[in-house]
């Protein structure tokens, strides 16, 4: 505005004239009209929000039960009877099956070079396979709480690996008898073309991997699926290291405090109106367990796949790392099942869906059974330990099949997303709290 | 890569040559090194967390104390005693105050022909501000609570309003008079150039406008600040006013509903560690007031600066709806303030901040002072109501000038940001926990 109150009122702009008018013709911001979309305050207003809501909560639990943290109790867990572990026993025998797969696979590579492949695969697999249930049945009949858990896991784990290890080894043959048969054209399976992070690795091809050494490397390797030639980086990074190993050793010890200082609490609270059956009551509660378990369940996923798993790929020089993907972003539920886990989403894909559409299953039929597989194998792992089969965490997964159809016709961006978290923060403590309330109903209740 | 299993292999990608190679060199997504930053999934991880513990929250809440709301209570408070309403009185009477500016001003324009109108200013004014000086005091010794609140805030926003008026109109006689000194130079201040929503108003300029009509329609305009021709709107948008007025009668009751069932009890729930000085439970407590209180001052903010300022500009075609700005993404203390009241601001930049400035006074002795006469104003509006001259909201706004000079020196961007949200969502519940108690202690441990 023109103005001749002189240079120092344009600068300030404190003359009269220039006062004189102070409104124009404007929306507000909120209003639709005004077409305003910064809202990056927000996010800064509920992590604010978020802090402080559970600050109060660790401040109350604090009054409340006063400091439950006890790390000699966590260590007196698997040291409870030191002359005789079962699960480290158990744990050391699995070298058996181990040693019982390699000496397979090489007696194959010989006698599969006569006969046809196919039929020597099901009675090896079969063999095996048979082996490996009965261990885990001694296994569940041994096992002790914790000890239970961690043997449980390494045989399960052990399973996958070997399962990978034979169908890698088949196909390795196969692909032999199909080069041997039209020698015409040259095979580019066993190539070098590969990403190869380092070029100090010598190249092995089929027979030749049937060592010890590379047995072994598969066995402690972060990953399900067995390959010929795993790619490797070029250098242990000691800072990487260190680091990955701090964050290991300091969330250990806050995953094990969380549980005892605000699970374990929340969790006794709970059972009086579980079995009363007072309905808002169980709501109340359920939602009271649903922040600490899922807090757990974030911290538990960072400390198992972004440190552990690193941490060891580091040691082993491994060069894949995609231990998971963006799952936090995930629209629907099939992709959050498809990139939080990675090297069992890998298995499932690799020795599971796509063996089952080369058979000529439908997509959907296949997707549905590695969910079921999926299932089962968590049904397996909460049930064993706590020797009680309630088929909750089974009908949990099962549940996704249905979760993943209404997701993915109804909601989608930030609704798909919203409810990927409902389901994810609501759904584990429903199942937790099951398993407490049976488990605790069997144990309590009829003793008294 | 090349592959020999057919065309329904590249498809499918199900050919045991296919299936050979599953691992690849790469980082996981946390790494620093992998260079991944969307985490857009986590604000909907942040909403649905606090959608749930706040669910919670309000179902301990209902289990806990029942339902509480009881809207026949608030209407009980304004009809306490129908046959005298010293409130609504002290409202009617508030007209003369009006009147005698607008007679004021006439007699002005007419005097200030002949005369300086620097004596007429300061004779003029103190006749005003000391009349509406003893209404106040008037009405602090007659309030009765509810009344009370809101018979001083339509004296305070008047006494802003009419100092606006008779500081416009003041400059309006000065721009007069400097013209009429110098005549060969043109003003351009009262000009048509101005940004007007409308052609139907006419234009008025300095005398014409001491009209009745105009002097009311600025003392019902949704703004502090007075100038000779508002901006207007070109119509009544219906279905933006229709929508305004719902949003204004749903979210009263709204806070009236929060207030009864969730600040009440809490506030009564805190008394106890506050009377014992128990500081980790005085801690618990504020954090737990902290979230109904931040929730209904937000409710508060849109139901007052969005739905009934826009429901009346409106009505009025008042053309200016700037009544907030982007205040949550402010990154400093001072932003935060200059931007959640434009009403209230602007009236201090123009009639307090920019005079002063004129005046030669620096820029932060200006800053502070407008603190200073904000914190007057807090204070007041807390303290007369409830009888008690207690300093605590008085310093709450006077401790923002060193917040404001920490967090702009040591803070900046996210961190700042954070650091307004947290002085807000924590500051309130201090102040008003502590008039509570010191209000409590008053009167009901002096009496029994």
């Amino acid at each position: 505005m023109a103005c001749d109150f002189g240079i120092q009122c344009l600068l300030l702009s404190t003359c009269p004239a220039c006062l004189l008018f102070c409104h124009v013709f404007q929306e507000s911001l909120l209003s639709s009209s005004s077409g305003y979309s910064n809202y990056r305050g927000i996010l800064n207003w509920c992590v604010v929000m978020l802090v402080l809501s559970n600050a109060r909560l660790f401040l109350e639990n604090i009054i409340k039960y006063g400091i439950l943290v006890d790390p000699i109790q966590v260590v007196s867990l698997f040291l409870k009877d030191p002359y005789s572990w079962p699960a480290a026993c158990l744990i050391i025998v699995s070298n058996v099956f181990i040693l019982a797969a390699l000496y397979t696979e090489r007696r194959l590579a010989v006698v599969s070079l006569h006969i046809s492949p196919d039929n020597t695969f099901s009675f090896a697999h079969m063999t095996q396979i048979s082996c490996q249930v009965q261990a885990i049945l001694l296994c569940m009949c041994v096992c002790v709480s914790v000890g239970g858990v961690i043997s449980l896991g390494v045989y399960t784990v052990l399973f996958l690996k070997l399962y990978s290890y034979q169908d890698t080894n088949r196909w390795c043959r196969e692909i032999r008898q199909a080069k041997a048969k039209k020698m015409t054209r040259s095979f580019s399976c066993p190539s070098v073309a590969q990403s190869n992070g380092s070029a100090a690795h010598t190249h092995v091809s089929y027979p030749g991997n049937l060592t010890h050494r590379d047995m072994y490397y598969f066995v402690f390797a972060p990953t399900l699926c067995y390959q010929l030639n795993f790619p490797r980086s070029p250098r242990i990074r000691k800072r990487f290291l260190m680091r990955r190993l701090l964050e290991m050793l300091f969330l250990m010890q806050l995953l094990v405090g969380l549980i005892q200082q605000w699970m374990v609490p929340t969790i006794q609270n709970s059972m009086k109106p579980f079995q009363e059956m007072d309905f808002s009551r169980m709501v109340e509660r359920l939602l009271k367990l649903a922040v600490p378990n899922h807090l757990i369940w974030l911290i538990f996923f960072y400390w198992f796949f972004h440190s552990s798993l690193n941490f060891v790929a580091e040691m082993l020089q491994f060069g894949d790392r995609e231990f998971y993907r963006d799952w936090w972003n995930s629209e629907t539920v099939t992709y959050f099942w498809a990139n939080w886990n990675i090297p069992v989403h890998k298995w499932c894909l690799r020795h599971f869906y796509k063996p089952m559409l080369r058979n000529g299953v439908n997509k959907f039929l296949a997707q549905t059974a590695v969910f079921l597989a999926s299932a089962f194998f968590h049904e397996y792992l909460v049930s064993v330990p706590l020797k009680m089969f309630r088929l909750w965490a089974f009908m949990g997964m099962m549940a996704q099949v249905p979760l993943a159809w209404f997701v993915g016709r109804f909601l989608n961006g930030n609704y798909g997303n919203a409810a990927m978290w409902i389901s994810l923060i609501i759904g584990q403590p429903i199942a937790v709290l099951m398993y407490v309330h049976d488990y605790y109903i069997i144990h309590h209740v009829n003793t008294t």
